[in-house]
């Protein structure tokens, strides 16, 4: 009689907030990722052309953790229209022992939102300088503020620099910020404003092309790109991989298949992606991170399976303890 | 306020059952794949090997269904030894105009058993002599028993010849399969006896090594090797294919990949494979099936997504119409 625990996202949200616990976990799982050995499998993708849909199937299974998540996130671009949102899914725990079902976390890409903030917190604590402090944002969504928020996790950020297609949106990410985190957040009218004026960016938009071009760097500079998780995506120009001191992704081979080494690749301004360290490396300190004040440190985050089951490993020993959810006896 | 259906394996045992209705389902399902645009990913696959473990994740979006369905599904094959089945899992239902989550199925690994069965009688009502009145089954599982009961839903099957490692459990099969389907089921010894008594073998083992020898084929028989869905998985000798009539798959892509073309290929007695058609292909008529009595057709079912969305949909909106199922609000 296997007993299936269901949470909602309302479950999911009072179990799980973006904080140093949350960071903590997907830190941790990053170091899992370089020094066990994690099956993590290329991630299952696929369109839905008539409605602007995509979904993607992420998952990693961790030898010594007692449970693996599958995570189904389906993007459908066009529920905006409907007054839905775009981002959706859900994520199920199974037991990494028998396969079979714990837990499912109708959590509505909540938990997708914390581990991809998670990751950004935890890039910046291991690559940008320590005393950042002002930071630069480009995109005016959830990733937007989340990012904002995960920063000031880990480093001093003092103010914020925004950038957005859409002034109106930009204006109002920026006040929402600003009340929620304490901050000054100001929005300028120029990817290279900010550029000039923050220590850390964070790049968080859907862009088909480029943002950020190599003469926007700045010594000292940290950049997170974390927008680019398609085969059509792309944030960064092709030189401004080679322009950096040191470039980093969460997973090299997700970079080079749907992350900003793609692009670099295609217009031969990268020809050995082997030679790039992985964010779990850093941590693990098997490969070096910032070498000085100086140096310009690149991360491309595209989303690993393994955030997924730590989040939601993490997200459903919580909501178990704190006694929510509804139990189903899948046999009867 | 997202409402979402959980069903539990006995509301969908109630739904569902191996019937005319089942088939006729995946029959139509096989023939959208042949003439729809749908989007099949390749199988998200991998391995849990501290436990013997492996997951599959199958999906297909068909143009025109309100609905589809991820399935994941785990086998752990230790599992028998802690009293648990090896195989479990769910599907999740989608609505495929807005990526949001419909249902949940927690069914267990069962309806991934009725598709199964099901493109087995498909597959013989296709390619089969109408005239086919002796089953052959190697293998005495699960699978066993119900392809030899889908078969009966399609074809005047008078009496079976199960051949099975395990001389007990095929014993127990047998007489499981007779006092169910009442008809005359026999075990033999050797799986020569059962190719030479049959006009239609079905083949349902876990095998990594040849059974069926091209040697075994005789005029008018047909094969359905169901047993290969891995990639050190076989049941045929490479022999066998270009011994054949007519050879056909679920799908040429998953047979290469997971099925009896894999073996085949790598010794060399295939050079072509998208020589061969695919099951729906058949059904619909695009591409010729069985010329004559006389003809050996051998057929390879891997197991499809566009299966899994099909029966997901079938059944979700049978335990609908049944008022089963438990609502989820997820927001709260």
């Amino acid at each position: 009689m296997p007993e299936i625990k269901i949470f909602t996202e309302a479950n999911l949200r009072s179990a799980v907030q973006l904080d140093g616990d949350a960071v903590a976990c997907v830190e941790e799982a990053f170091h899992l990722l370089a020094t066990k050995d994690v099956q993590m499998p290329p991630i299952l993708s696929f369109h839905v052309p008539d409605y602007n849909g995509e979904v993607d199937v992420k998952t990693a299974y961790v030898p010594g953790l007692n449970e693996f998540a599958i995570k189904i996130s389906p993007g459908f671009f066009d529920n905006p229209k409907l007054g839905l949102p775009s981002l959706n899914g859900l994520s199920v725990l199974f037991d990494a022992k028998t396969g079979i079902v714990r837990a499912v976390l109708l959590d509505n890409g909540y938990l997708t939102d914390v581990r991809t903030a998670a990751a950004g917190a935890v890039t910046a604590k291991h690559l940008s300088r320590e005393d950042s402090k002002v930071a630069g944002i480009l995109g005016s969504g959830i990733q937007a503020r989340l990012q904002l928020e995960a920063l000031t996790l880990v480093r001093g950020i003092e103010h914020a620099v925004i950038w957005g297609r859409d002034p109106q949106k930009t204006l109002t990410c920026a006040l929402e910020c600003a009340e929620k985190l304490g901050i000054k957040v100001i929005t300028v009218s120029s990817i290279a404003q900010v550029m000039a004026a923050a220590d850390i960016v964070v790049t968080t938009t859907p862009s088909d092309a480029l943002l950020i071009t190599a003469d926007m760097l700045h010594p000292g500079l940290h950049v997170t790109a974390m927008g680019s998780d398609a085969d059509y995506k792309m944030e960064l120009a092709p030189d401004v991989i080679p322009a950096a001191s040191l470039f980093v992704a969460d997973s090299i081979a997700q970079s080079v298949k749907q992350g900003e080494l793609r692009p670099a690749i295609a217009a031969g301004n990268v020809t050995d992606p082997s030679q790039f360290p992985e964010l779990g490396q850093i941590i693990a300190g098997q490969k070096p991170g910032r070498a000085s004040a100086q140096d310009i440190t690149i991360c491309d985050l595209t989303g690993t399976g393994i955030q997924d089951t730590a989040i939601a490993a993490f997200a459903g020993a919580r909501a178990n303890a704190a006694g929510t959810g509804t139990t189903i006896d899948s046999d009867h």
